[in-house]
């Protein structure tokens, strides 16, 4: 049993937005056991929508479809889905009623003529209610096959398929069971690991498929499987693991069930009530904004200071001004100093920093574009290292935050 | 003339990567007049990337296909492509000299047959040398049509069209000239923004397009138009943006080709020689990271401090222990002593900060989820507001962190 997700919208074709939907439905399908064949980004166009809709409906058993459900002529979906079904549109008095209740915290007027098409649905569909917004989800069938329309806007969407359409697909058909394992490992580039585990590898039960994620100086090594017997698959891929792991145990960070570096390291900190600060520069508030993006991370992490500029660094962080003379801003001495300084700020257990020049131009420091020094400190010491992340901007960024991480997890994992 | 895009890879479609290149081509395709007809992501499976292949032929003048060039087993593109044009694989010296280089930055030994696979090309394909990885760029030429095969890695497929493949194709076709202009709004719905503007859309000229783009708090206005006289597209869209700006004169930000919000402040700043400092709370780095990912930001923006416990705030920023027992710790007394604290601990012209609670659940504060102050602090004084941008993380954040924005640029454009 496949799917195929349909992404209607120019704002995708033009890459004025990034489809980020389609993620989270493969992710969410993939959980209740429904493979993804195929996503289709097509125009805000009617017949562009019925051929991808036809086609669609060749290739899968399940068709999404997202976006073009506003209340403005821009947005085509509706009209498209009741021509394809032979349909017309209906008004709905749910939908009508919620509708009103959304504006009702707004205006006290009756609400618009545009806004009152939102309720209008096609007389074949079943309407999903949308909390979070005025169009609705509807679900259609034709010829044992599912449709289901649902609005772009991401909040919305994911409601409604964890709400309501997960549920439904589940109580209605029986899906397989897929299961994903994801080896983080960092340090060793994809060639080299491939010859590294290729007898393993070879050896793979077949229902299992290995695939290698390269990325910014790590791989990641995804094991897959689909099978009917859930117990079976997890041992069989738990027995993979366990013979793969001696076999790359120096580049080993973790599995990304436990989710990224900097999960990994705030469960680590957390288990053993110890506290983080971190000091940016180059970094510019990435380490912070990644460590907060976990809603637990209160737990751990006391908070940081970005100090874009040099005298910033001086004046809230007390680094040395002589040294950054002597040594430049970029140095190993500015690093530690920054790492050591911001723990005692904060009064944290650990600190850490990341000074170093990003690009695109050599800013206060004569440093190469590329260059960084990351620094670590402890109650009991300070240590750093210095890495070139390469000359581009955003990866820089990137590379230096997860090494961080990784040079904080070391640390923690020591003790 | 128009082109599809294919990006192969499973982990697209098990929702374990965002596929963001397809945005990137979007983008760099329209900028040179080429439009995108589709984007149709795949598996890592000969049989299915055979038939997106042949479909795209029949769709498309120009077909790009990204990922599935790596030296793995899971990689299967060059075969595929050698299936779809009857061709074999032969060795081209030239990237097989590329590789040994970049491997000779690691290793003294010889590179290992799986690396020197990466130089192994169709025959009848005309190589793109990609200079920040092993696997090449492939173009190839059927029935007038052009396929180019990229590799999946976001910064080599970038570099690789701006280098090679948007000159090629602009050398051997001649194309229309494309523009979109987006207009940025916020603080109304777009059911009532199109209710406002109702008759300057109907009059729009036939070949200009208009999109209603919202998303969390603001609604972006694109209009679009493809001709080959660049000079009168130019201007008619700007005589409609001028028609158009009256009647949204509340509501309107900016322009989005002047960037996103923070850019627009961050220019503004610089025109005016100004400095920013941040004191976030719950928004925990993301403004300074908006901040920092713009390549000029050092020039206005001095840095921040992410003061995400409690006693930071206190420790860190000096705000009143008693004030935050009396008012809590999400307040407007503690909003504007962040502000004005960090400003002065930044020695800057603004500071700007965030205090409240994002969610999931409540945290050191008894307000309801989704509450946020924003302070505004300047030489001459603080102001400050509240919002609550309801129940969902990220959209709390993400909106606290462009309200915030826009209030400082207000403020600026007050004086």
């Amino acid at each position: 049993m496949t799917a195929e997700i349909i992404t209607i919208g120019d704002e995708i074709l033009i890459g004025q937005i990034v489809d980020t939907n389609s993620a989270f439905l493969g992710k969410a399908f993939n959980k209740i056991g429904i493979s993804i064949y195929q996503i289709t980004s097509v125009q805000d166009e009617k017949a562009h929508i019925l051929k991808a809709m036809r086609e669609a409906e060749d290739n899968a058993d399940i068709i999404i479809i997202t976006g073009g459900l506003g209340p403005t002529k821009d947005d085509v979906t509706k009209h498209t889905i009741c021509e394809y079904f032979n349909d017309s549109l209906v008004e709905n008095i749910e939908v009508l009623a919620h509708v009103e209740y959304l504006f009702s915290k707004y205006i006290t007027t009756p609400i618009s003529d545009l806004n009152r098409q939102q309720a209008m649905v096609p007389s074949k569909a079943k309407v999903l209610m949308n909390k979070f917004g005025t169009a609705p989800g509807m679900w259609l069938e034709k010829n044992g096959k599912v449709f289901v329309s649902l609005p772009g806007v991401p909040y919305e969407m994911k409601a409604l398929i964890t709400d309501e359409v997960n549920p439904a697909l589940r109580s209605k058909f029986k899906f397989p069971y897929i299961r994903h394992k994801t080896v983080l490992t960092y340090g060793l580039g994809e060639s080299a690991i491939a010859i590294r585990i290729e007898a393993w590898e070879d050896a793979l039960p077949s229902f299992l498929k290995l695939a290698y994620l390269p990325s910014l100086g790590r791989v990641r090594l995804r094991i897959s499987g689909k099978t009917n017997d859930k117990e079976q698959l997890e041992r069989v891929i738990e027995e993979q693991v366990q013979l793969l792991l001696p076999q790359i145990e120096d580049i080993f960070v973790g599995f990304e069930d436990e989710g990224l570096i900097e999960v990994i390291v705030g469960n680590l900190l957390k288990q053993r009530e110890m506290t983080l600060a971190v000091a940016e520069s180059c970094t510019g508030g990435l380490m912070a904004k990644s460590l907060t993006a976990n809603a637990g991370a209160s737990s751990y992490f006391k908070g940081g200071v970005v100090t874009y500029a040099t005298e910033s660094k001086v004046n809230v962080l007390k680094v040395s001004d002589d040294d950054i003379k002597t040594y430049s801003v970029v140095s190993q001495q500015v690093a530690e100093q920054m790492a050591e300084n911001v723990r005692q700020l904060y009064n944290a257990d650990y600190g850490i920093s990341t000074t170093g020049n990003a690009g695109p131009s050599k800013g206060d420091s004569d440093v190469e574009v590329g260059t960084v020094w990351i620094a670590i400190a402890t109650k009991k010491g300070t240590m750093s290292q210095v890495f070139n992340f390469g000359n581009h901007r955003d990866k820089v960024n990137m590379k230096a935050t997860n090494k961080a991480f990784e040079m904080l997890q070391k640390e923690i994992l020591k003790k």
